[in-house]
């Protein structure tokens, strides 16, 4: 095991009505700011839940942060923020939302161009305190420091991480989950599931604990994610996916471990180029991703095989092969695309791709920093 | 899945070395008090290491916190505090000197008789600062706001709670563990196993991330605890066992989900009255708490049986059986006793700690509130 640092304060608030719970979590002397996407939250009731809930706050509201929030934007939001004082965001949505608002959180109190944050990687000495309404499980964005913003006029996309963004508090109710449409629930179980992928897949380094962990959370993502999409869903299959959602992504099954994110750089590089939606290119990824590196990741990918896709691993060699066919085979038996050529991209996808990569020194991705522009090429090529 | 608020913002500086990054965490101006046991410290090198992280810093020492702690010493720490005007703790310790210090961080500024903390569940309303140095894995209690402290005045051993007296950070260096006498060490497997099935041995809610992460942890302890007894034990084992008992009892795994916390009421009886070591208690409770609720514990006690002692359920009577025998085994292949009788305790010991569990209002334990005193008194009858 790595030595690590942990620290995890976001509160969580789990289950059925616990919007309602939330304004004790809130300062009474905030003046909030909801922000949100397109709308959605008016139709499907959790907008008035919120209205509700900030019933005793000062409060206003900024809609508008677009799928892959966009720096232009978020912006727009740090001038309402700089011109009527607010003091507290209140993020309504999903990962785009969340991350959106991490940025705007950082952007309003810093001082300079915000888009160096992004683009240099600038410190955050401050930012505004920021709560949580999590309207569609995937990113885990609800209880970490990460965020990803574009900047819709460069085609860039880029992370950037700080303490000082991570929410306060996260209001997790699975029952928000109904009224989504079938598109971002496929997002929400193969998103997490490839998020785990990236902390796990990676070589032995004796974590026990992390990996049975990480080993849970796929082994539930698989269980539940495909009950979502029959007629009758209950409760518990939400609340089990949204848990696992959360828990992949809040820093606990990473600490300690070498961790990959090879498949999210490319894929974010997709989403910029082509539109793709952030977990259809990890589906499209991963399995190509897992192939090129059968070698690097052998010992886990073993241990993959066996203890998650519950194969016998006598035969070494078959068993990796079997156990990269079964990940692709559940993305697509939740109905996710997994070749580039589903979605319209063509053969010139490898060289845009790696331009892309290198232009943001993507040059060596994995946790062995083995796969330079070649193998992402490579990678990128059989991915059609 | 049950509702569940979970919070846990202990940070966790985790591995070898990491005593010395740990004075970034504590304030510059705060005027500190090092609280620790019976001195192993001091031959053992962690004093050293403790000094010298805390060059910088203005800082004074209180020894003597005992094993079970009680109230009659911490009192003394208070006293300590309020001549000196300490203003920040720092438990260097185990479970009883970090338990014994949130006892003293909320009594220090306690307005009222500290001791109603415990008898009477007094509110509390602000605690000094506590960051801890482990160096005894077992409770948890380094990341979580829980206590219990002893009266030894009148044999009572009472727990309180309050997210006040939750550790701001926590120190696990795995090679604290190298000089551990056997019996620390066993006990240091066998409480965080128990901690686990009190959390997980209860009745199925479909809580499916919990399940498996708490399956994860009482594997992991199987597999790694037994071999801190070999000859050559290496780092990797010990981070495993450390940082599986720290997860034991943080508070993630009983989110959500029902608990039993029965066996560790008996048992803190019997410390009371007998002076057994905690670990020591819940090992001779556990078998026979698990065989007395075994229809009330059918589901879990299967899946147990099947996922983590990996017997074949098909029958169902006997696979319970062997679980439960299996339970003990484990237990006694550490080197731990698992008898009443083997610790000198008589028959009398069913009426004594059933007056005791009277006493204090433990009238109905264990998640359904079943185990009224007949049943606990068959409990302590088959203990023997």
């Amino acid at each position: 095991m790595l030595n690590f640092s942990f620290h995890n304060p976001t509160q969580i608030l789990f289950g059925e009505g616990q919007i309602g719970a939330m304004s004790d979590s809130i300062p009474a002397d905030a003046k909030v700011l909801v922000i949100y996407g397109g709308g959605s939250i008016k139709s499907n009731g959790i907008y008035q839940q919120v209205s509700e809930a900030l019933a005793n706050h000062n409060w206003g509201e900024f809609s508008g942060i677009e799928p892959n929030p966009s720096y232009q934007t978020c912006m727009q939001a740090v001038e309402l923020i700089r011109q009527e004082g607010y003091t507290y965001l209140l993020a309504v949505g999903g990962g785009s939302v969340i991350d959106g608002s991490k940025f705007i959180a950082a952007a309003a109190e810093f001082d300079g161009e915000p888009w160096d944050i992004l683009a240099k990687g600038a410190e955050i000495k401050s930012a505004l305190d920021l709560g949580v309404v999590l309207t569609l499980p995937a990113t885990g964005s609800e209880s970490n420091s990460f965020s990803v913003v574009s900047n819709k006029e460069t085609n860039d996309k880029l992370p950037f991480a700080s303490p000082k963004v991570q929410p306060k508090f996260a209001v997790l109710d699975p029952q928000v989950m109904a009224s989504l449409p079938e598109r971002q629930l496929i997002n929400g179980v193969v998103d997490p599931f490839v998020h785990v992928m990236e902390q796990y897949l990676t070589y032995p380094i004796d974590a026990k604990v992390q990996d049975r962990f990480a080993e849970g959370l796929l082994l539930t993502l698989m269980e539940e994610g495909p009950k979502l999409f029959s007629e009758q869903v209950d409760y518990k299959v939400r609340a089990n996916v949204m848990w696992s959602a959360t828990m992949a992504l809040n820093g606990l099954i990473g600490s300690g471990v070498p961790q990959d994110w090879g498949t999210h750089m490319i894929g974010h590089e997709l989403t910029a180029v082509y539109g793709l939606d952030h977990a259809q290119t990890l589906a499209v990824v991963l399995p190509r991703m897992m192939h090129e590196q059968r070698d690097a990741k052998r010992g886990k990918l073993l241990q993959y095989a066996e203890r998650v896709m519950g194969l016998d691993i006598s035969d070494e060699e078959q068993a990796i092969d079997l156990a990269i066919e079964k990940t692709e085979a559940f993305f697509q038996s939740l109905g996710m695309k997994t070749r580039l050529s589903d979605y319209g991209v063509g053969a010139d996808a490898a060289d845009k791709i790696v331009a892309q990569l290198e232009r943001h020194g993507m040059v060596a991705l994995g946790e062995h920093q083995q796969v330079d522009l070649a193998k992402s090429r490579a990678i990128l090529a059989a991915c059609l």
